[in-house]
C-alpha cells in the first residue's frame, strides 16, 4: 500500500481555495502557554503554569443571587451600549476614585476582557513595521496582540525598580521614531512580580512627555497587594493625560465574566470605541450587570481582603518552599503582590527544554521565553502560586527543586 | 471675552501626544446604526431601527434556573479554552446536524457574538486594498468589519432570488484577483429580507470552486421561518469544504450572551483561533454554559416555535399596515422569514433626509444608505419588524405612512 494522499483525500484537498491568508495571520502564533494549558489539563499535573485566580474564592453564592435579580431586567440579554452599560462604567469611575483616578464614567469604556484592550489600543495605533516599547519580560498576549497588527515589542530590561528609564531615553532618543506607545505593567508585573518606583514613574511620564509616546499602563494586579505599602497607578499621577489605563475584573474577581475597561481621553475612547464596534459590537450586558451588581452592593472590598490574606500565605509559602527545596546557583524575584514569582536558572540551562522532565515529575510551568519579545530568556520561568494549594506549593516545589538539582545543581 | 481656547485648554492639549493612529483608525466610522439607537432611547419613539428581538419572549425564568446551576461550577466563573467549552461546541454540532450540516465540534469554534466572526474571518483573510464580495445592499456592521482592516466591500445586485449570480461571475472574471471571499447572507438577508433560492446556492458555490474564493455563509435568521418552507444552508451541501458558516445565538435566544460560533474547515478555525487568543483570549465560559444548558435541556425547539409564531404574526401585521398606509410609489420586500422588511422610495426621496421629520412623528428606521458599501441606496429604508409591538407597527407604520405620503406621495 502506498504511504501518503490517497486519492479521494487528494480530490478534497484540491477543493480548497489556495493559501491566501492576510500577511499578518501568516505571521500568527499560538500561544505557548495557551498550548501548555491544554496539557495541564491532566489531574495529575499541578499547575504553576496558567494565570488562575485561586477558584475556591470564586464567591459563586452572591454570584448567584445577583444572577437572579439582574437577569429579571431584559436590558442584561439584550444588546447593550458598545462603550459598555453606563452604570458599570460609573462604578468603575468610583473604584478607580480609591486609586487617585479621578474620572467620570464618560472616560471609562468596558472590553470584553483586557485582551480586548489590548486588541483595540493596537488596532488603533499600530501599523505594520511599528514599535512598541515594553518591559522585558513582558506579558506574552501583549507580544501577541502587538504581533497580529505586524508590529514589533521591543523589550527594555528591567531592575528590582522596575523599567530601567535611562535605557528607555536611549532607546527613544536612538530609534524612538518607529515607537507608537510605551506598554508597562508597572504593579506587580506579569511575567517578573516586580513593581515600578515611584521615581520611576515620575520618570517613565516625563520620557513619554518628552518624547510624545502615550503609555499604555496595564494594571490587572495593583489590588492584589501582600505587604502593606501600594504605590499609585501612574495614571493618577498630575499631567497624566496621556496615560491610557486599563483594569480588569479577572484577576480581583473572576476571569469568567470577561470584563474589563479602558480608561483614557475622550479621543482615544472614541477610537476604541469605534473599533470596538466592528470588533464584538458590545460585551455582555449580563456579565457586566454581574461585575457591577457585586461592586455596587460592597461586596468588592470584603472579597478583595481575603483575597490578599490568601495569597498573602500562598506567596510566602513558595517563597520559602523555594528556599528550602532549590539550588543555591538559581535565583527568584520576591513580589509584594499579585500572582508570579520569576525564576532565573543559570546560564545554559534552558527551561523549555527540561520542561518535559517537570512534567513526568508532575509540574508545570511557563518558560520565560515566551515572554521576551527577542527570543531570549531561555534560563528564565514563571510559577503562578495563586492558583496551587498550600499544601501543592510544597510538593511542587520540592519536585521542581529536585528536577533543578538534576540538571543545575 | 475671546472666544476660543483659553489657556488652560491650550496647555492640556499640548500635554497630549500628536495624531499618529494607525492608517486603519483614520478610516474607522461610527456606525450610522449605533448612533441612531442612541436617539431612539427615548422611550417616546417607536423604533423600527435595530435588529433586536423582542425582549418580552426572553425566557428569563429558564435561564435564572440556569444560571443558577452552572453558576455553582467553577469553570463557568473561569479562563476557558479560546476555541470555546467543549460542551457547546457538541451542542452547536448536534443543532447543525438538524440543517443538514455534519460537523464534529472539532469543526466548531465559538464567538463572542458574531460580530467577532466577522472580525476574525477579516483579520485572517484581509490585508489593505483586498475586496470582499456581498450582496448588495449586505449586513452594514460586516461592511464596517471589512473597512477595519482596510479592504473594500464590492457589492453584488440582488433579484427576488438573491445575488445575481450572473453579475458576480462577471465581477470575478473581470477584477476578481483582489478578492479574497464572498460574504453572502442567504436566507431571511440584512437589510433586504431576500433569500437567495436553491439553484443560486448552488450556482454561487460553482462559481466559488471556479474562481477558487472562500464564501463566508452568516445565517443568523434561518430559524426564524413564517411560510413553512425553508431552504437548506450552503454550507449543507456536497463540496462545501470551501464555506466557512456562521451562527449565532442572538437572534434565536438573546443577544446578550454574545454567544456565536464559526463552522469551517481545521485550516480556517486554526487561524481564526490564533487571531482570537490576541483578541479576548477566550469567550465567557459563564455565557456559554447558559446557552448550552438552555439547548440541551431541549428547551430551544419549543422557543423558537414561539418565536415564529409571534414574528410571524408581527411580519403579516407589518406588511398588511404597509398595504394600508403606504403611498403606490413605494415598494418593499415580502420576506418568508427573518426581521426585516427593505423599503424602496421613489428615485429622488432621500430616506437619511427625511429621518429627522421621523423622528418628530415618533417613529426611527434605518437609512438604507449605510447597507451600500458604495454609499448608494439613498431612496431606501429597513424597517425592524420583531421588537416593536403589533400595535406600535399598525400606529408606527401609520406615522411612517403619514410622512412618505408627504414627502413621496
Amino acid at each position: 500500500m502506498d504511504v501518503g494522499f490517497d486519492k479521494e483525500t487528494i480530490l478534497t484537498l484540491s477543493h480548497l481555495p489556495p493559501t491566501m491568508y492576510s500577511a499578518r495571520a501568516q505571521k500568527m502564533r499560538s500561544s505557548e502557554i495557551r498550548e501548555l494549558l491544554k496539557l495541564t489539563e491532566s489531574e495529575d499535573i499541578l499547575s504553576f503554569g496558567g494565570g488562575m485566580p485561586d477558584p475556591t474564592l470564586f464567591p459563586m453564592e452572591e454570584f448567584v443571587e445577583i444572577a437572579e435579580e439582574v437577569m429579571r431586567d431584559v436590558r442584561a440579554l439584550s444588546y447593550s451600549p458598545t462603550d459598555g452599560i453606563k452604570s458599570l462604567r460609573e462604578t468603575v469611575a468610583r473604584l478607580l476614585a480609591g486609586k487617585g483616578i479621578d474620572v467620570t464614567y464618560a472616560n471609562v469604556m468596558i472590553t470584553t476582557g483586557s485582551q480586548q484592550a489590548l486588541d483595540l489600543i493596537s488596532k488603533i495605533y499600530l501599523d505594520p513595521g511599528d514599535v512598541v516599547v515594553s518591559e522585558s519580560p513582558t506579558y506574552l498576549s501583549a507580544i501577541g496582540a502587538f504581533r497580529s497588527y505586524e508590529a514589533n515589542t521591543v523589550g527594555i530590561e528591567m531592575d528590582d525598580d522596575g523599567m530601567d528609564t535611562d535605557k528607555l531615553r536611549n532607546y527613544l532618543e536612538r530609534e524612538g521614531e518607529k515607537c507608537k506607545f510605551i506598554y508597562t505593567i508597572p504593579t506587580y508585573q506579569n511575567p517578573s512580580g516586580i513593581t515600578m518606583s515611584y521615581a520611576r514613574r515620575r520618570e517613565l511620564l516625563q520620557i513619554a512627555k518628552e518624547y510624545d509616546k502615550p503609555i499604555i499602563e496595564d494594571d490587572p494586579y495593583g489590588e492584589l497587594s501582600y505587604d502593606g505599602e501600594t504605590i499609585k497607578p501612574i495614571k493618577s499621577m498630575p499631567n497624566s493625560d496621556m496615560v491610557t489605563y486599563f483594569g480588569t475584573a479577572s484577576k480581583i474577581l473572576v476571569p469568567g465574566l470577561r470584563a474589563a475597561w479602558i480608561v483614557g481621553s475622550d479621543e482615544v475612547l472614541k477610537k476604541c470605541s469605534m473599533a470596538k464596534q466592528s470588533t464584538d459590537l458590545c460585551s455582555s450586558a449580563l456579565t457586566q450587570s454581574i461585575a457591577k451588581e457585586f461592586i455596587d452592593r460592597g461586596l468588592l472590598e470584603a472579597h478583595l481582603e481575603k483575597l490578599r490574606k490568601v495569597y498573602k500565605k500562598k506567596r510566602d509559602a513558595i517563597l520559602e518552599a523555594m528556599e528550602s527545596y532549590f539550588p543555591p546557583n538559581v535565583r527568584w524575584t520576591h513580589p509584594n503582590g499579585g500572582m508570579f514569582i520569576w525564576v532565573t536558572l543559570p546560564d545554559g540551562i534552558d527551561a523549555k527544554e527540561i520542561l518535559p522532565k517537570a512534567l513526568e515529575k508532575g509540574i508545570a510551568y511557563v518558560p520565560g521565553k515566551s515572554f521576551y519579545a527577542d527570543g531570549s530568556g531561555e534560563n528564565t520561568m514563571r510559577i503562578n502560586f495563586s492558583f496551587p494549594t498550600l499544601e501543592e506549593i510544597d510538593e511542587g516545589m520540592k519536585r521542581l527543586g529536585t528536577l533543578l538539582k538534576e540538571v543545575a545543581g
